[in-house]
């Protein structure tokens, strides 16, 4: 077999992980179907030109992956089991936890214009200020490869608690909860707030991650629909009547995946109606801070503060998009009462959250002003991609489309006359090399008109709009038939 | 005030943390009482002979632990909520999710000879040889700070398989999932093979970790005694005659608390049994790799391969003892129709399992061979700190005591009889500087006679003699009334 392995190596990338990419990618395009034979490492080695511990290294990559396998004194084959990797499980219904999965192994697919992964770019990831900061913590090894403190490091609850500041928010360091990335925090005051059985109140569409969350611990959700200004209070206020709910999931400042902006009004009828049915108000702030905007928006817990209302919302960030999601950094802000309850609750399965290492080194990151004159560098360049994916949309999208126009975050929110399946879309997008998420993984309920997201994160304008006109490509074609 | 700081600077550790430190063993000490002030930032900077800025962080993270509080305008004070840090809730019984808490709270407290947690020793990090891992990674870094593999990346479930193969077991990469450390690998079985309310076997003392997952979940225990070989099988047959079980938790290779090593014979019979009942063997092999024997046990999993039974059994392991628990990197391995049960469960709440950086460094460090010689270097250290307790034991302790004779791991299980409750003795111990583990954190129920828990792992051949005879004048003190 001749492989031919494109030797676009960048600098950041080892050369094994280039020719593991190549075969990923054909398995995933059904180039190399199950049970082909690849070739020797001796041969593979002599064709690329390097030796053969990269050949094995990516051999192992692909091993480890589950995509081939080797047989004894026979040789190595594509797996019977190899999935495509780029695709997601074509059920009936699409479940938002596979497709969470699908999309993180996705990104790994890099002939893709991956429109699908609501992302930071890594090409604008602070690489060389960060690794300073964890140089400059070898000499407390010993403390940072410890066990470490048990409601996170003490030096990132004190800095997070300065960023909660500059979001408005009044915080002690004592009222953070470090988590294993903001998901872990969902999950953890969703496991706290709610039983089994019980219903929660969310906004359709919402975080993906949200649905897969209440799935595995049978929460019941009760959907809430969205106009231009927020959720639709007169919904939820026949929803209260009728049902008990735990509590109110919301993302105000910049919704994933509408990329709207709630209005203050709104937020302050919402808490009106949480005290009034005493709900709580799990608040995700992940995007808060990613503004394009002159005055980024007041979080609901520090508009609750304001009002007295403190004890009545729950707030969750993250530093996966605003930083770096490898870092696997979140946190949370809880009334008291409910701090302790999630503490207790995160210290029987987790101890010490993430690696105090990494921790520590994120504090120095934000208290020495580098977060900041980060998120000064990129912003404006994650608006000059939004700018485009707008422009795009204006170009080639033919009429009847309607899509968000986000004023921060890394998403847009499309709309599509009824048409053809969701999936289908969405599979024939992939075939063409464009990646997007369907809507049906931010739904509850199927809808009548169709909905994708389109995210502009991790993709420059170039892709962006190459993209786009492949989509609407697509859907003229559909139009026509 | 008069704060006299030791200035015993290790040169791991950062002056402010050594003033903190301090503060924080006074105030759990009752030294600084609920609303004592402390001096102000300038005059401890003169008192101590530091900057301004030390002192500073110092009380910042008092002030993040929730320790002391500032009030604008009158100064620093000791916080009315301090609860002293050294201490355990003193309620009517021990709850396990609290002492594992204090235990490692306690941790930082290094007044205390700390016989209390089964850890390594910071002190016999292999910091320089995993640095350099760290290093080799920096032009990797727009991987190692993205979101990663969903199952834990590739590099390190190649060297996982490495490692379970030197146990003895015949491991693919795709069968190995990566989890937060062993504690959530443990977490996420326990959930995904039982429901709440459903029974669970699992041996008497048991790990305490295990205990608070089974509160948290509502998993009902069914407790099995142990004896010199293992567990006791015939009261483990009588329980299956009235339950069914999901699952046995079982530690067979240097049991936590005890140290005991299970026979092969009484394993052959209990995997026949959970053959015959149908029921899953959780098998912990944390401590598997720390033997201080010629012949490492051979662990349940490698057993049950063997004998053409490996779909029965679940393997838990950790990096955490063998290597530094600092990197939250745990591993399980696991029959296919589990692991994918596990795995979904895992991706709803943590994508990526630890940080991409330090699982990639991890491998490089295994695949190196820098653990084999890590491992090689610190066993025997371990086995001398193991011989000193036991000395110890023996010139101490008066008639009537009894120990187990560990033959790998950290612990030691320590039984008198009865006389006065466990909660009294380690309040009286750590009053004299000295942290045991008390039994019951390891008990179903409470028990007649009394336990407690020694471990070796932490402290040097003169902290073990010191504490060890600290105990013992308790313990004589108390025979004497």
């Amino acid at each position: 077999m001749g492989i031919r392995v494109k030797l676009q190596r960048d600098r950041h990338t080892a050369l094994y992980r280039h020719i593991a990419e190549e075969f990923r990618t054909r398995i995933a395009r059904g180039e190399l179907p199950p049970g082909t034979r690849l070739p020797t490492v001796r041969a593979l080695a002599r064709e690329v030109g390097t030796t053969r511990l990269t050949i094995h290294n990516a051999y192992r990559e692909l091993q480890a992956d589950g995509l081939i396998e080797s047989v004894v004194g026979r040789g190595t084959f594509v797996s019977p089991q190899a999935r495509p990797a780029a695709q997601p499980s074509l059920g009936e219904r699409l479940e938002p936890d596979l497709v969470l999965s699908d999309l993180h192994r996705l990104q790994h697919a890099r002939a893709l214009h991956n429109l699908a992964l609501a992302t930071a770019d890594p090409a604008l990831f602070p690489y060389e200020a960060f690794w300073a900061c964890l140089e400059g913590l070898k000499p407390l090894a010993r403390e940072v490869f410890g066990y470490g403190s048990v409601m996170g490091e003490p030096e990132l609850r004190v800095a997070l608690s300065e960023l909660l500041e500059q979001r408005g928010i009044e915080a002690d360091p004592q009222e953070v909860l470090v988590t294993v990335g903001g998901l872990q925090g969902l999950a953890l005051v969703c496991r706290a707030l709610a039983e089994p059985g019980e219903e929660v109140l969310l906004e359709e569409p919402t975080y993906l991650g949200l649905l897969g969350i209440l799935k595995q611990f049978r929460l019941k959700p009760l959907p809430v629909p969205l106009d231009a200004e927020g959720p639709r209070l007169e919904v939820l206020e026949a929803l209260l009547k009728r049902h008990r709910p735990r509590f109110y999931y919301t993302i105000p400042s910049y919704h994933n995946p509408t990329g709207l902006r709630f209005c203050q009004e709104r937020l302050r009828r919402l808490l009106a109606l949480a005290q009034a049915h005493g709900f709580t108000l799990v608040e995700d702030d992940t995007l808060g801070c990613l503004s394009y905007e002159k005055t980024p928006p007041t979080p609901l817990y520090a508009l609750a503060q304001r009002l007295g209302a403190g004890s009545q919302v729950v707030h969750l960030a993250s530093l996966s998009k605003v930083l770096m999601p490898g870092l696997r950094i979140g946190y949370l802000l809880a009334p008291e009462a409910l701090l302790e309850r999630f503490t207790a609750l995160h210290n029987v399965s987790d101890i010490t959250g993430p690696p105090p290492l990494l921790q520590r080194a994120a504090a120095q990151f934000i208290r020495q002003g580098s977060l900041k004159q980060h998120l000064k560098q990129v912003l404006p360049i994650y608006q000059r991609r939004r700018d485009a994916l707008l422009q795009a949309l204006s170009r080639h999208m033919p009429a009847g489309v309607h899509w968000s126009r986000p004023e921060g975050g890394f998403s847009c929110w499309v709309s599509l006359p009824r048409l053809f399946s969701t999936l289908e879309l969405h599979r024939q997008a992939l075939a063409r090399g464009v990646a997007i998420t369907p809507g049906e993984a931010f739904l509850v309920r199927s809808d009548e008109a169709m909905h994708f997201r389109l995210c502009f994160g991790a993709e420059g304008a170039e892709g962006l709009e190459e993209g786009v006109k492949e989509l609407a490509r697509l859907i003229r074609a559909r139009q026509k038939v």
